[in-house]
């Protein structure tokens, strides 16, 4: 909403790096794709295939790799992770709202809370007793901070988010609405027929530089806390359950469910709707296929996949139905194999 | 809540067509299933499997197709497609509660914002800075409506709805309770071992008589808006990407992923839990089994399908297992084809 | 937050019975796990594995099975199932935060409904018009209560909660934050090209003692009620559709779906991620594991599973590949044994 800044691209290379080739007075505006870029966009080519949309671009200027430095003519800024530096590009011409610092009248404040003056609380949110809201720290519209919760410097709450007492939310992160941090994790004793619920006593921790996607969940520990590292990026609608241990700058796509206790190491990537089972461990630098369930611990990085290819209905149905006899046919193999070893031996 | 209306049968059929046999004076307050209708009630047979049930049916009057004509000697209306009838019906008889226009004492509305006299805000609602709330559109309680967002004419969001700024939802549609729109979406870029966010600079744009149900969440764009076109149905628990383009009049069961920048055709079905790969393209009329997962695009019509099926624990163990030496088990069979056919060469 | 009470261990015993040995004055404040736990706190074992922890603990007390009644030197209560007795006593310690009754200022409750004197209303909550809240209920911040609805005595709210018009939740009952209870149904009937809604004109009727946990959905019927029995437990993010009926005790981990008109059984376990497709029967007693897709109706107790087991993304695209040919593999090896038969009937 705010007045977009113009930069030059001499400032872009100056602040970010890189090689300038070109005039360093070209005016940009804002980020664009190649394809709908005009003359105050700047673009950028993160991958051979787009250069047939290079030659044709309408950009005023691009972010290209090494390999590409003389893939077009237009005013270029060249660089070892093109697509980082348009992130880095893309976050200077496109900053976050600004905050703007205070306690909204309709906002709702218990007593003991603490509120950093440069934090700002939004139209009917709820701060809990003793909760804390650092710095620069912002509350969205109706969204609901428990008792004793803290809320790092500059984290921003967007609106209808809700975080249940006794949770610690660290610095930079981002969460977005719907996302419910602390509700009671699903611990359940069975006693004769019936289910008695086990209070969740522990908190959810969450580090810094985190984003928690909307209508995610977190919830809070049995005994001990939930535990999610600095830079973990999670997508909307992921379920991470009681005591889960997510590490540093593993990245989770959307509709992803995490069991209870698991523990997944840093620098993972999860595809989308993956589930993971409970109490299992995850290496580092493991990469699991969008869709996968995984059963058991990982302690090998790699690329881990399990999913049922898809077809027409009619080809599906002609091949699934052998899953069932799958033991049958690899006994029958087997048989085969024996009668015709025993004719090679009867015919020898 | 409001009071029924009562309407003669003669006036329904006068309304929506169809022939109508029996006496057209039959008074009719509600629709019912045949096995709980009783004299006031009007209810349907769409499948022949009711016919049984319509033999014992206590309704005043029912609604069939041509093949059913006779079928029953009760007071029926006879078209073409009973179902759909059946829902025009149903909505003569339980119109949606009358919007009360006017702001909520307890509702904030920023500067700038338009609101038609006819619309609704609720309690607690939030309406951002030059937001436009279309005649007859309705703010449920605690919902929150972003900067320059657009809400066309007699669009109902329901309760604690977030729609963040800059997007557009267009005339007749219905959100329901939880649903996120516009949220970030995922867009990171990996360099040196961290993650560096991608601002989210599109929007969401929807089209007219569009439903998006509970908890639902669309993701704003990355560079170029999100679209969903007219008439497109979405159920609960559904994560649309950043970028994802959906075509007029598709219909998508509940708990399905679509991630980024996937391009679904027009009148398309998803069924419930599918999941979809990014930048995948899906052709107008194509029909996804419920639990597939898409990973690749899909050109021509027709249903498509991609489950395990499930069994007994005992069973499926027995079997699943082979599903990892399935390669080695080709060779086998090869390996014995080869060893009868050389026989029969050995033997000739 | 509140103060927690000391008990000491000949207190707990009297309470919930067990044999205790050990000095009965040994002071308990909390519950701890066998390795994090302190002088005041009793932990418990449930599982062989946990005894070399039992061995280590650092714990006042512990609670275990006849089995262990010699295992540790600890003061200790013998039991017959020491994590449902762990539970007891942790609900004990740890007993739910004091509902402070009365009306929030900044609520809004409309005519006609009805309030009991020692319920509680957050603040920015909605209490529609001629709802119906319980003694002990606690309605949390910015939670919506729909017009007639009933909200039974001791059921707790929490914050940002939609329960739409018309439903029912009975007494006990915990419902987290961001659930949606009561949105439409997905019922829509095909007509010429485009959807008409039909309305959904059932409710939501939850019985007794029932959990639900953060963002879970669980529609009203589109004719007759949505029925969840008592003591039915729901994790996060389910997904319950229109006239789904689920049996008294049932638990459903996070995740779930569950299509329209299916009904499950009492004392069933549905594990994270399953789906199962509308109008099947589910009969008591039944296990699903974790994402398992069921696609017909179980009639027998017992555990049903049907995922496909996981691997590196190298060795399932070698195998994968064959389930399409899994037909024509199975004729394969019909006609070997043909021919291996014949051979045998040519050399006999």
């Amino acid at each position: 909403m705010a007045k977009r800044q113009l930069y030059n691209l001499g400032e872009i290379a100056r602040r970010f790096g890189g090689d300038l080739i070109g005039d360093a007075a070209t005016r940009i505006s804002q980020v664009a794709s190649l394809e709908s870029a005009t003359a105050f966009d700047i673009s950028f080519v993160s991958h051979p295939r787009f250069l047939s949309e290079l030659a044709k671009t309408k950009a005023g200027a691009v972010i290209v790799g090494a390999h590409d430095r003389d893939a077009t003519a237009l005013p270029r800024i060249i660089c070892a992770n093109p697509y980082a530096y348009f992130a880095r590009v893309s976050a200077l011409l496109n900053p976050p709202a600004a905050v703007e610092a205070g306690v909204h009248k309709t906002a709702v404040v218990e007593r003991g809370a603490k509120i950093a003056d440069s934090a700002s609380i939004g139209a009917g949110a709820y701060i809990g007793k003793k909760a804390n809201i650092g710095p620069g720290a912002s509350i969205g519209a109706g969204t609901f901070i428990g008792d004793g919760t803290t809320i790092g410097a500059e984290t921003l709450l967007y609106a209808n988010v809700s975080v249940y007492h006794g949770c610690t939310i660290g610095k930079r992160c981002i969460v977005h609405s719907g996302a419910v941090i602390g509700a009671d994790g699903f611990g359940l004793a069975h006693d004769n027929g019936v289910w008695l619920k086990i209070p969740q006593i522990g908190g959810v921790v969450i580090g810094n530089d985190v984003e928690v996607g909307a209508n995610t969940t977190i919830d809070r520990g049995a005994l001990h806390d939930t535990v999610i590292e600095d830079g973990v990026k999670m997508d909307n609608q992921i379920q991470i359950a009681h005591n889960v241990k997510i590490g540093a700058n593993t990245a989770i796509a959307a509709c992803v469910g995490i069991a209870g206790s698991a523990t997944i190491g840093r620098n993972c990537a999860i595809g989308g709707a993956a589930m993971l089972r409970g109490h299992i461990v995850i290496a580092d630098n493991v990469s699991i296929s969008a869709g996968t369930l995984v059963q058991k611990e990982i302690l090998e990085p790699g690329e881990y996949t399990g999913v049922y290819p898809f077809t027409t209905f009619r080809r599906w149905v002609r091949n699934a139905a052998h899953l069932q006899e799958l033991d049958e046919l690899v006994k029958r193999v087997r048989r085969l194999e024996r009668g015709l070893e025993s004719k090679k031996g009867g015919t020898s």
